[in-house]
């Protein structure tokens, strides 16, 4: 398929990677050229702008950091919006706000142009060995049409919905059940932790029975050692989703005390100065709290 | 083995049932003796009293509510710690404070009775197919002497220290982070039921990705479907495990705001007349204070 | 002095007002026209346009609803900061976020316009009454120059900075802990109520003793009775300034738990269809929660 | 009148001097014999056991740390209040739990002796001042009798129910508030604080205009100067009357979501080492968590 790309972080990257791999055609963009260099060597074609990744493409793809990064590409003046043409499909699958989903959505109806979300789950690890779990929302056929690039940066797809906002909506709320797992594992090591006993033996407990999930292992390694890197996920961006979380919420009036919980812990965590960390270091707050010193 | 087993409910009874399947024998006592009789069948002797029950027991296995039914059993007046002779050992499997293990730890040590935690995971219907998960604390002969006993009624066992009230510790927090789950899971759906959107897809992919555990299948069913019911677990009994939870935590002074937030949904479920429930319905408040009136 | 009056809602007409009484010439305008008619009578100017009003100013005088209104006013082309002229103060009264406070401060002073931001506490009542307190940041002797203004309005005046955003901080902070007192009245005043006691003498007795200050007898008096009208400042404006404290937290890292807790509470209530009432309807949402029916 | 007066800490020998004063003829008991010794030379009776004092008492008055050293004075074998006439009035004047107030009027009832709980509010010196709040609840008849007693020690008696375990009630709910509103401040401050804002300048505003009661002008200057000493009420006692009060909304099933959150900075601020400190230091960890060093 003829694919435009834009947006090569540390995301982005190896999933483009991936489809060029699969033998897809490639047309990349990235606002710091130099990201998309390595690409270029593999076949990529790169792009000046976003209006000229988009100009031929039959599928483009936007994989940004926040909604800004996504206004300024598709509708900023000289925009991908306008270059892309009728009948090509955009899938987005950066995490932003469900309003600019539905923004997006109407602006694209509007050009005769397909829009489908289809948002993804995992570290940029797991982009690389094609393992994203991929979240879709959009119009059946064109999430037919899209299928095959979902095969290929993910291991499992999900369609949550003919609205494509929807799939926006499924992914804050998964990241918002990463970032309430990540609160609940940091109280209860805490807890562990002063009550003299092992914390590692207690992850194992848990990730042996009751809690045998990805999520545990992961973040509940870091956790465990009071390590907050290699980071997959920066604090910042974290904080962004819950953000977005709150305003969808928001939107449709339903509190959400424990998402206004993690959100306090963003907060403090930056006054810390924990911004370079892994998001995961959102639980350094409980242990601060809890006057622990360093994990042993 | 010689076994005495005291406290026959939800799940005693089953499990003193694979006890005897197990070859055991069994000297069952129930403050209800006519929860006893069914077991009278299998071959198991019914005492009349704690003190008759444990007199000749190798191992004496409590699985009672409270700590105010486990102080009633074991040190009331003619209480069956006085009946035990030397050398044998008491299994609590009680969800009890860590306060009260650590009294049991120190009175059967005065005694030359050995004392294990053995506190297990799993709602009654794990309990009857064998199936629970056993987190035992103990000197190590003693989990040695009693490992057939753990293996006969659970799937795996997980020793976390040799001192017992760990093991009431770990159980404290391995339930703090099922009603975290709840919590989370509530909320969330709440949010994806305002939106539109099918709260069954959503589980469909939360266990089928980064929550592939059963904490997330068993009460995300019963969140979708806003049914609390059948009751696995009472909800004043999960109250119960919250209040012992924030004990333990106050006495290592370890601030747990999640564990705070959960309190405070108990309070409000039993203000909504929902005692009755399973303790998963502590998620219907969130259902509530968004307005959502009932589950499609 | 000629003053130039922008805003003229349940807050913005008193206090135009009393300005005319005191004797100033006031030049005003309103979205919807026919809330200037009745200040036409008392020898007002009605002006077509926030141009108009703010051609020949000496002070332009906002008092508007949102940072959205402040920015059609002030910065929509063909705007006000355009007609002011050089040397002229504006007096920001809207409660807005820091940040648009700080853009208007380096507006005005690109132009060679003077900026102070006077923010006030009171209802509509207070602001007929001219009793108002009015808190002032700004340079000096543009504070002095208007002081004549804020004597008129208000019954006090604290200068709390030189730096005009100080203001708002102020008084988002002073709202905030309006909240607070809500927030934890109402909790109160439930305990007390399924205690079976009088709501009414755990009041009389906070007001004449600990809590002798305005707050508490005004937003008691509505908490003790249940009722939230008449409405002095609509849930959605609180919810509003809510969410601009949380943005001036966010951005020097201050996590304010509480906030959050009373920012659940302004979507509760949203969802619970009290968009209507008065903000202290917030506290409606404890007695909800705790199962209390209507008070008696 | 004939008093008998148990527990002369910080509150009670202020208030059993003003008693002396007033003419009334004291019996004093207190578990650490010296701290009655002063009150020899003023006139007071000795007493060795809480038996001694109370056997010639018209009206008994307690005045103890918590509900442990009620029951030991009360209820332990050889008590006073079997001591007690019949017809004498049990003055409680302690902050202790509702349910131990519940039972002090049941036994006191049984024994055909009265029970009045007439709980204060104030600090030390406003204690030697004789310028406390009294909050009394029992029967109508008795309180009349009382009545000198509580104008001797206080600036103003408000009477809250028939039933005495009301005056408890309301006492808890006041401490509650005044835990509010210590945290509403230490927020509040941490943001103004981190605005480069001068804390001073707006507790000034505070206590100047809507917050003009005393409790914002004596917490709101320890919060402003970050210093938590003199110790008017230590921490600890602050902490069990938390956990009074979430014990007595548990009981008839309230939610106060507020109220957890102080119980978490409580147990938060004993992690940090304040359990010397005066109990406003719970509003430190505001400023922790807000990466705060120290107040200028």
């Amino acid at each position: 398929m003829n694919v435009a790309f834009i947006g090569l972080g540390n995301m982005g990257l190896p999933i483009a990677r991936n489809l060029i791999r699969a033998g897809h055609t490639l047309t990349v963009y990235n606002r710091t050229r130099s990201r998309a260099a390595p690409l270029e060597s593999s076949g990529a074609q790169i792009a000046a702008t976003p209006v000229e990744a988009a100009a031929n493409a039959e599928a483009l793809i936007t994989m940004l950091a926040d909604d800004r990064a996504v206004e300024a590409v598709m509708f900023a003046p000289g925009n991908a919006i306008q270059a892309l043409r009728a009948g090509a499909v955009h899938v987005s699958m950066s995490t932003i706000s469900v309003a600019l989903s539905r923004r997006l959505a109407e602006a694209h109806h509007e050009r005769r142009q397909h829009y489908v979300a289809a948002t993804v789950f995992g570290r940029p690890d797991a982009a690389a060995a094609a393992k994203l779990f991929v979240v879709v929302a959009g119009a059946p056929e064109q999430i037919r049409f899209c299928q095959p690039l979902f095969e290929t940066v993910g291991q499992k797809t999900f369609v949550v919905g003919e609205d494509a906002p929807a799939a926006n909506v499924i992914k804050l709320a998964g990241n918002f059940l990463i970032t309430a797992t990540i609160e609940g594992l940091a109280e209860a090591i805490a807890l562990v932790r002063k009550h003299g006993l092992d914390q590692n033996a207690f992850l194992e407990f848990l990730t042996g029975s009751l809690f045998s999930a990805p999520v545990y292992r992961n973040y509940g390694g870091m956790l465990a050692a009071d390590k907050f890197e290699p980071v997959g996920f920066k604090l910042p961006l974290g904080f962004k989703d819950n953000r977005l979380l709150l305003a969808a919420a928001e939107e449709v009036a339903v509190p959400m005390p424990l998402a206004s919980l993690v959100h306090d812990r963003f907060v403090a965590a930056l006054a810390q100065g924990l911004a370079e960390a892994d998001w995961a270091a959102i639980g350094h707050i409980s242990y601060q709290n809890a006057g622990l010193k360093e994990a042993t």
